[in-house]
């Protein structure tokens, strides 16, 4: 294991821990040197994952048990306001990618509102680097704190910033009808996650409410400009991961829909997981599934002067771990895709 | 069975056929006489869908082996096209409630873009009226030919014909995301409706083409009193039955978020199967599953001056086998709620 | 509502509450009362259940507001231990139809091992007939506290009594490999039950230790006329509802497969619920989904003098609310089959 | 691409051959020349699989436009009886790993009773090596023609040969309760694998008729050395991947549940893709899902003297498209997990 990168994974119990786990143990520049989860301190992640057995990974322990001098990065999946002080008692040495919410609106107001409490880092949160990383790639090489996008954001952003920034539609009347799997949820109990209530049935939820709406509004109104609002309407969908946004929006005089499907595969040709659905293909989640790829769509609106614009990816990949394990590449000089090859697992 | 009125379905081997089956059997005004299924004819109904078993039903037969005479009403569950040649070959005496496509359109042009035939009788498809039940009601009563709405139609106009009548919301501007169930699709063999291609994973289709779209546009014109197009853009989601509609619209200069609350409340206060979610819960297929019920919402939008306006059903149910029940009980009399009290299954 | 039964819920927030509401809120000769929930006490029913709204329903009280002297029965759907205690506090006067395990077992000391408490009530457990209705209907009729089977025995006991009572079946090997939906496990969170957990997967849980397995073995025991213990084993079916249960079982001597399937065709020829699958179908969870329906089906074994037999119920209808109701009808002198008439819900 | 094996897929538009793609494009040592599909000729691959696009694979072609002196080594994923002649003309410098059923079974005359049809290629029959890996590892690594095994049989008998062979359970009394997700049925159009009726719904299928009976009882009985036919009991479960055994079998005198355990747990303890569940873990299929890893559990029976054993694999990787490259990597003295490694995919 000589000349592999020691990491930690801070909050393995959950699903972008386990998933970033997934994905890490078989990156060959990886070496997984602690899975911290507090609650489960102790047990082998055998124990709270079935399917991570016979991978010869560590015990999971609690964050102090960590000697973090032996450690180079660490992955976070810890709840929001848990994650920003565990991340500052963190040595500087170490690199950080954190895939919760906390350094994701550089605003610290904006923070307080939505996420109910005072942010107690603002200068790690004014040091953070937002991880999209079509989108920041240069920033992030250098960056010491990446924080990862949601997953809807994600989603949305690769979608929507090349066409805000090119002015070919207008910003101010997007609509976003984001639909999601039920492991966007998380791992915790929550009664509308239960097989009996989530299933085989549908239901929009959080409808004005949900956290990811101001990080889309912070990105676009950077991109064009101009302080933007969005709609963001999310729907629990009875899958456990994907998700796939349906965006619609108002062409800017002289626009065409090729312009935007010119200005999405022209801003995408050289990236290895975003890319345009082959033609008569329209994205569905089932084509990402396990994978770190985005599908693009651009549809023609039956009203004239309005474009229909789609994209999906797993949530816990490219949503999530798989951007993570994205930007630690980045980070640490490694070939962008390396860990991140896998082939979407279709059926 | 003396006093009971004596109807045949013709097309009872697919979904609609079959749920109006389930209904039609309990209801203490009908006697089924015929059940026709032209490739199944010959078969006990419970050999084709064995949860009808031990009801009494008679054997499939064929369309032409019909004794018409003993026949009060029929409802009609065959795919477009067809429909049209067998309601016109009916006696006259006969009522006809059409589950099918083919009079829904009342232009016979439209009819032909869409559907990519000519109609074969447009003076039938003059003559038919639209089963939008809460909304032409008075019509429905005195009709001999109804033809009853699609599933999307019924979902989508039951939610914005007040709305756009009244001048809330403006009619130029909607945007229709509509989710459906499997089962919307019908029991014919397709390959993007098996289990491993449409479970785990959400899908839009026929986004801009979908024949559903006309069909609002035809009602939304009526209601504006000028020509409206309509975004719809429908997403098949891993669920058997159920559909929700999400629109988006701009409410016109004046008017709130309450305004449009009320003008859905107050149109639908007396109306038994329409209802408004309750105050704290949004609109979910589950709460409507196997039932004729609807349920709106509506949501304030961030973007000021627009509104979010969300409905659900079940496709199988209000959106046409119920739906077709109902007319039926307006068309002969009896209590509209005759025989749809069936609650809602949940889980 | 003159001349109805007065009745209450006892624990109605739970599934197997609700799905009595469900069945309860339409048969013609109950008015619902009460609702308690003490946990939701002061909430509208659908503010706990949204598809229950609109129906008229009494707002969840607490247990200790209910005024029984307003009431003739009760039907419970507490958890186990808890039920005792609340129903040895009823007056006398109320007819009690019990649907958690608090009554099931006729031994005080078998319920305490496998419920791990002691039963504070041995002379209700004593009094309590056992609600299997199609074995036990002299004994309900004229009960005051009937103990509904549990969903997973009622399915396996209509299945095997008729056979072991025959001796066609050795009863002292049978396997019985039993899958159910997710509801079985009830409302309460727990981390297997959550949709991303439980969805797209299957597992086997419990085995060997399910507490159904006590329940099945005295019914059958006292059948068979001696100790009987069998093998049972369930599994977690990603579905919400249905159950099904396929058994294995060695043929006695001289018996025949068309031996097994005379005795129990023969045996529910006038059961209303309980049927034999058509010929050339086997039975599904989806044929009997929503009704108080049973299906079986025998099939001979590819291991000589071995058969096969498959049984399939809904678990909150005839595995627990349904046979609830069932047994109020009997107990009142109601036509049994009353309220009870919902046709299985396909797809 | 120097040095790699040149493979061809024939019948590559199944999900068997879908899934052998996924796997072998990541294979080190794996160039993908050809992938056939006689209907499917011309189009490219992600026009039938979309989740395959951005690979760099050829198109499709039909099968008589591949030049076999390109070729090395063939995977086949076509229906039987058609594998069986497409394989025969094959020119003899070609390894041929067969994912068909068609060189399973060793004896002619049974293929002709269960398959409906004469086999046309007996010496074929007789050559081919039956390629469950871990019991037949030095004849496939000397074999030309490989007949993968069944996803049941796989599932099967790496849980039951070391038993049957050590004589530890009896193999004249086994009950083999399989399940299985829908996938297994294949990509073909059935009524039964439409969404809408395997959903929400669990039913058995093929009971005492399923092909991979006799193939069970092929290798069983060369394992018993005597004739052995047991009960095999499939049931279709509402998951796409994944398939779980519930074997119930006695235990000969003198054993005891751990001499089980201790037999299976030796006899894998090298093998990288066999494990044991961990202690207090039951086999579940969501543990193996998109992995190439099957999972053993033994537990207790209540009946004394008897045993349950339990197993699971993803049906299209160990079950087929796995366990087929795995083969490769025998023949081809390939290290054997090499482009297997990757981890389950959960949730």
């Amino acid at each position: 294991m000589a000349n592999r990168i020691r990491i930690a994974v801070i909050g393995a119990s959950g699903y972008t821990g386990s998933d970033l786990v997934r994905l890490a143990v078989r990156h060959p520049h990886i070496e997984i040197v602690y899975l911290t989860a507090n609650s489960q301190a102790g047990k082998p992640m055998a124990g709270v994952f079935p399917h991570l057995g016979q991978l010869g990974l560590p015990d999971l322990i609690s964050n102090d048990e960590a000697d973090w001098s032996r450690v180079d990065a660490v992955f976070c999946g810890l709840p929001h306001a848990t994650s920003q002080e565990v991340i500052n008692a963190l040595p500087d040495h170490l690199k950080v990618i954190d895939m919760s919410a906390d350094f994701r609106l550089r605003d610290a107001e904006t923070y307080a509102r939505w996420y109910g409490v005072e942010h107690t880092c603002p200068e790690l949160q004014a040091e953070a680097v937002y991880g999209l990383t079509e989108h920041y790639r240069d920033d992030i090489r250098n960056a010491r704190l990446v924080a990862c996008p949601g997953c809807y954001p994600t989603a949305v952003l690769i979608l929507l910033l090349p066409l805000v920034k090119a002015n070919l539609i207008d910003a101010g009347d997007l609509i976003i009808d984001a639909k999601s799997g039920v492991t966007g949820a998380g791992r915790a109990l929550k009664q509308n996650t239960l097989f009996s209530e989530a299933g085989e049935g549908l239901s929009p939820y959080a409808v004005g409410k949900h956290r990811h709406g101001p990080e889309i509004d912070q990105e676009l109104s950077l991109a064009a400009g101009r302080n933007v609002v969005v709609n963001f309407t999310p729907h629990l969908i009875p899958m456990s991961r994907g998700e796939l946004i349906t965006a619609y929006a108002r062409l800017t005089d002289g626009t065409g829909v090729v312009d935007c499907v010119a200005a999405l595969a022209g801003r995408y040709a050289d990236e290895p997981f975003v890319n345009m659905a082959p033609v008569g293909v329209l994205p569905s989640t089932q084509f990402v599934r396990g994978s770190n790829n985005v599908l693009l769509g651009v549809i023609e609106d039956r009203i004239p002067g309005r474009v229909i614009l789609i994209s999906t990816l797993d949530n816990l990949v490219k949503g999530s771990a798989g951007q993570a394990l994205q930007n630690f590449n980045l980070m640490f000089g490694i070939q962008e895709t390396c860990g991140l090859e896998q082939v979407s697992l279709f059926p």
